[in-house]
């Protein structure tokens, strides 16, 4: 199908409905939003639409869907995988949440926020804090992402260990539909049985199903104290040993178990300003912990401490440290925050977002890594990440002295179908928490069950039949 | 469209496929399996179908499929909504896991269960307890009630309010679409983002988008100990107070917070057997608590005493008791658990299964009591359940006197009407767990958002063309 350009006469009532704050064509306006987050996907959009509220979304899509026009939601425009960035052809106009960035409500009686789906993550941590609750979900791009684009993409995080992923936060959504028709799902039930929940069919659809406007969300109470500590120790299979030993010994306090390969932490340290090693001596792995409790309850430094002291006796951990105040705790998240930083400025890298049954992690990790490692010379593989949800983040970085982009370009490709291959052997998932965009498109359309896939674009189909919502993203 | 009875030729090849063991087409096989649980909707069915295996039921869905034959999946056969009875025209057959009941494997490295769909709930609690681990997701229903069935209702229970309904457990699910062909999702991620999640959109489905042949689930440690306590107020109101001040306290701890009105335990002491007050004096009110602590944590009775008795010092408890051994526990719980069967024993009522949000339960409760019951004088309304889920079995009880199945057959639409009215003026829902199969339809469809319906009918129109997959449940 050869794509047209958008009808001007159309442009013309979109103006008209939305005013000149929410509709633009100027090209520098537009800019910013037609380039993904990462720099590496451009598309092109002749009007970026930025509606008020839902009701102004649900009449700009009515208009879209009568004129067969497709739709590119987007939210803080931080996809890893090119979720939001248009087609290249201009034939899909921009429609962004930024102006729908109100706290509607919060309910400390039911620890429920609502908002608009342009809210960013931060503000709502932020309006949480002050009723003296918090919002369990967090990532790097807090200050840019926002709710809707967080349960479009069913975002995942540092703690999903204890509170699971997006999905598992969203209480309700209102959404408008590829039709233009608006549900209306607010109401924050706990329980809800009316047939498919389209509430969950939402979340981690990527846009393609529909516009979210709006979302309850689950608050739960602010964290009494906290205990971040970093560990060394000499394996992947020694990490998982010591988060199955605190998990055994505190129960659901442990909020947070990220691995962090001594390659990744050297990077930090050389690359990152004012950052220093947590432990004296080298470890060949590391983990960063964190157990909270309610207030009023005993500090959970002190069990962490215990178990950690545990560990170290039974000869699973090596060393261990526990922050001493709040600085310290910010300053150890502070290193595993910046890995990713690091890593970009110490070269290229094929980055990788799996996934595999938690058990099997330490041993795919490290057998992953000899494989890649021996198949593409000079590479050297960073795993890091989330253990606790069988989750790493597995980049291969480029050998030392290549041109990065020419390197990407020409074996990049070639190694990442290794490392879904890879996976895939390992009942794994090649995307654990970033979606699939446009960017790994070929990929999962190459690695899909069959079965699975045509029920989801038969499922498309009937919500979307002329296809205008996010057009190319997901299902290709 | 007129149902045509099923053609001998498939049902002898159904037959030969399946096996003696595996179909049966006598009456006396069938009868107890085309009556709803609750005794009232009767179906018909030609045959029985029970296949041994998944690829048993990939082919049998297949050959219904070519042919255009309707098929009712059933479990345990307890829905509430008689949602797994074959209608009465005999059209469909009947397809039950009975004969599928594997527990596949047990991780406990990993805290996942893999089982066959027709494993009984109570079968699983014990496998999972031999191995120091628990499935926490129980109801009254859990000596018949098998997984496959717990799945596509999307069942509660009584620990909800901790872990979640039974979708907040399915890590992976095998099962089988309406044209047989077969999704293999059992890998047990905790995080994997390939688009639209049919393992949530087959949760609660009520097996109208396929039938579900196996899931990995969720087990979490088993429980260290558990304190039990029962708990005399003065109202709904006063019940959730206690609630937050237990949340506030305790973190997660509180695992259960069932709401008993003083009339329910008035009928449970009179009608059942050994059973007796777990207070002194009387109580417009009872709450039954239950906290637990992982092994080697403090015993959960310490912290559950002293907010019991602070709740009482500030007026918001009148009495309290704290079971001292595993047998009175046990005691406590049975006075919730027979609140059903003594109603059912006491006469007949018209029963609703609502939910609002939770801090608007209590004035809920007490508003619509009132409205109902002086709309429908002599009745009396009694309502019981999970408050901290906002959900309530809202029961309203027959006159004295009358005759009960001629009262429920004159009034009992027209009361469920009222009751369902207020419940939707109070942005709730008409099915809090028990979900919608063919006794709610009518309700559903009169009250239902036309924009939901409409994508939900899309949804089964794309994945069972034929709408063979239980037919007239759920959509109609």
């Amino acid at each position: 199908m050869a794509a047209s350009a958008p009808d001007p006469a159309l442009l013309a009532r979109l103006l008209e409905r939305l005013g000149p704050r929410g509709f633009t064509a100027d090209p520098r306006d537009i800019e910013p939003w037609i380039v993904d987050w990462r720099g590496r996907v451009r598309g092109k959009a002749v009007a970026l639409l930025s509606p008020a509220d839902a009701g102004e979304v649900a009449d700009v899509v009515a208009m879209c869907a009568a004129a067969g026009l497709p739709i590119v939601p987007q939210g803080g425009n931080t996809s890893m995988v090119a979720g939001a960035t248009p087609p290249a052809d201009g034939s899909a106009l921009v429609l962004s949440t930024r102006r729908m960035r109100a706290i509607r409500a919060i309910s400390v009686a039911d620890g429920v926020a609502v908002v608009d789906a342009g809210v960013v993550l931060a503000d709502l941590h932020a309006a949480a804090a002050a009723q003296g609750l918090r919002f369990p979900l967090s990532l790097g791009a807090k200050g840019s992402a926002t709710i809707g684009g967080l349960i479009s993409t069913n975002a995942g995080g540092t703690q999903v260990l204890r509170f699971g992923p997006m999905r598992s936060l969203v209480l309700g959504i209102e959404a408008v539909l590829p039709d233009g028709s608006r549900i209306e799902g607010l109401s924050a039930l706990r329980k809800d049985n009316r047939g498919y929940d389209l509430r969950q069919l939402m979340s981690g659809a990527e846009g393609t199903l529909g516009i979210i406007t709006a979302a309850s969300l689950r608050l739960v109470p602010a964290i009494g104290r906290r205990a971040v500590a970093w560990v060394g120790l000499s394996s992947p299979q020694a990490a998982l040993g010591l988060l199955r030993r605190l998990e055994a010994a505190t129960g659901e306090a442990v909020e947070s178990f990220e691995l962090v390969p001594g390659d990744a932490l050297e990077l930090v340290l050389k690359h990152i300003p004012d950052t220093r090693a947590p432990l004296t001596g080298g470890h060949a792995w590391h983990v960063l912990v964190e157990a909270t409790a309610p207030q009023g309850a005993a500090d959970p430094a002190d069990a962490l401490g215990v178990v950690l002291a545990d560990a170290i006796e039974a000869g699973e951990a090596a060393d261990a440290a526990i922050a001493a105040s709040e600085a310290q705790a910010e300053a150890l998240w502070r290193l595993r925050e910046s890995i990713s930083e690091a890593e970009r400025i110490d070269g290229m890298a094929a980055k990788h977002d799996v996934s595999v049954p938690v058990s099997t992690m330490p041993a795919f990790i490290q057998s992953a890594r000899v494989e890649v490692e021996a198949a593409f010379p000079g590479t050297r593989v960073l795993a890091f990440g989330h253990l606790g949800d069988g989750n790493v983040h597995f980049n291969v970085r480029a050998p030392a002295g290549v041109d990065g982009m020419a390197w990407l370009a020409g074996e990049g490709a070639s190694i990442s179908r290794m490392v879904h291959d890879l996976t895939v052997a390992a009942d794994g998932s090649i995307s654990a928490e970033h979606g699939i965009g446009q960017t790994k498109l070929a990929e999962y359309l190459r690695l899909a069950d069959p079965a699975r896939l045509r029920a989801q674009r038969a499922i498309k189909a009937a919500l979307d039949p002329q296809g205008i919502m996010n057009p190319g993203k997901l299902l290709g």
